[in-house]
């Protein structure tokens, strides 16, 4: 059972997927469904002896195409769609261990590219409005599976919260006449010392803590020019937004000296016409807020949407500036 | 450290309260904050050696009036205000063990009695445009106190989720001339018996999941008939409700065999102006969505705002239907 649920409260769509109830859940090592296929061995989920970087769809999906007819009817007060579209896994290697922040930079840079090609191959399909590049990390943001692994959802509909951003950089764009990521960065980078959020840069990339940061430690990593999509980073730019990635997962790993639990999510052009002056950017949702404690998103977040930073932005920016780490 | 930051992203106020970061976490039982004082013991945050019900403000607040200046100017980009406001803790009971659910039906109606006081009092301050009373339940939530207690914030915005609501029943009543909640309790009540989310139900209030739930086993308690904020619930009203939220928790325990943590959030009229067509309502999110299992808010709902519903409203409402239980 599978299907679109309009939220008329909320004004959004409601994904219902009641086969993901039973999904694989935190398997032993020894059963782990994105290791190769050993001959021999139990049949994972790659029908492939050994592999690099792979991309499949879940098995699990809360979106597939053709999906099925809703179970029930829609009405006006409650409109239903088919949850089509596509869930895709990325496993970044056939290594078991590890993490993000841990691969060697050089599968780091395949995985870049990776995701441009799914970014482009995705967004070109009718049944598709949003292709949504993201990644859970950590057992604490309740992933299922170890192995180090991101997801590509390809919605039907431009989710809620880049569908805010969108109207938000539009009108800033409309008023000032400047994209709002381009004064957002200068604002990071150009203050005084004392009020500066930047946490890392290279030639294309900037890293840092927004000033209106929700999540104690939430970092950005945007392009220091305006790109609307990965489909227009070459290949400086690929090797770029994977270096400050994997420079800002190890500054979070190293800030309370553990494998930092995150949620990553990149927001980017919508996979339907116009929205070319919206601004790449990855953002990072840590979940600790110190070394023990955990950031809960309870009921003023929750319930209210109102979100309460137990940190300040530019103390937490100098924090992860200290974070001395290199690429492997 | 306490100010409001606004998200150019989001359109959104984030609460920013370094000072919190330190708060009391899970004290030992000897040592809980919310006890009655006793002679000769530690002092509590309660200086009474008895009470029944006490409502007190935050000793760790996120919002205070007066509020302290911003540390930082605000700018065209990024306005700051004064994180103005009130946030109290509200004490159910002073025996440090049990729930909302477990408290004497007559302790409930005397907790319905203060949070309308309470909304009055609050509502009433120049400085507040939203009461907002919600409960944190379970450590799984992030509680920091194991006393069953509740909470007031009375923000100086309307927060993000109940703003949402308010356009959206705007324009529904301006589209259909009928209150969004009254045809949504229609649905639940009226659908044939297969379809029916209904839970319970009493003289005045329905407590329903609704068709379009974001979380497994999300439950609304509603109003049968229009009120828009608890100021004008009569004594029958009162008792009512307090009857329907003690039911609904106590199917919630029921449901796996454990005392649910939840978040409880009630949305009503703003404290401003204006809004009288908004319908009362209070909303449980529980955070199990199987026995064993947690429904975390993960990538699409983090990074995208699109949930991911793992059970089927239907389903759900016949499960809690079929929990039987009474008040204390």
């Amino acid at each position: 059972m599978s299907e679109l649920r309009y939220h008329p409260f909320l004004n959004q769509w409601v994904i219902t997927a009641t086969h993901r109830q039973d999904r694989t859940f935190l398997p032993p090592d020894d059963f782990d469904p994105l290791s190769p296929t050993q001959p021999g061995g139990f049949p994972t989920e790659i029908p492939l002896s050994a592999y690099d970087l792979v991309v499949f769809e879940n098995k699990f999906p809360s979106l597939r195409s053709p999906a099925p007819e809703p179970a029930v009817s829609g009405s006006e007060l409650y409109p239903v769609k088919p949850a089509s579209g596509v869930c895709e896994v990325v496993s970044y290697t056939s290594n078991l261990k590890g993490s993000f922040a841990e691969l060697p930079f050089e599968q780091a840079r395949k995985l870049a590219r990776v995701w441009k090609e799914r970014y482009i191959e995705l967004s070109s399909r009718s049944d598709v409005e949003y292709v949504y590049i993201f990644e859970n990390k950590g057992k604490e943001i309740g992933v299922t599976l170890n192995h180090p692994h991101g997801q590509i959802y390809a919605y039907p509909f431009i989710p809620p919260v880049p569908a805010t951003e969108l109207e938000q950089e539009k009108s800033h764009l409309d008023k000032t006449v400047r994209p709002l990521m381009e004064d957002v960065i200068r604002r990071a980078c150009e203050s005084e010392q004392s009020a500066s959020t930047i946490v890392w840069e290279n030639e294309f990339f900037a890293v840092f803590i927004p000033f209106f940061a929700r999540y104690p430690y939430e970092t950005y990593v945007a392009p220091k020019i305006h790109m609307a999509s990965i489909a227009q980073f070459n290949e400086r730019h690929l090797d770029a937004y994977a270096e400050a990635l994997q420079i800002t997962a190890k500054k979070l790993d190293g800030l309370f000296g553990f494998s930092m639990p995150y949620v990553m999510a990149t927001h980017q052009k919508p996979a339907v016409d116009g929205f070319e002056w919206t601004w790449f950017h990855t953002e990072f949702y840590p979940v600790y807020r110190t070394k023990e404690k955990i950031k809960y998103l309870a009921g003023s977040e929750s319930g209210a949407g109102a979100f309460i930073n137990d940190t300040l932005p530019e103390v937490s920016a100098e924090r992860l500036r200290a974070v001395e780490c290199s690429l492997n």
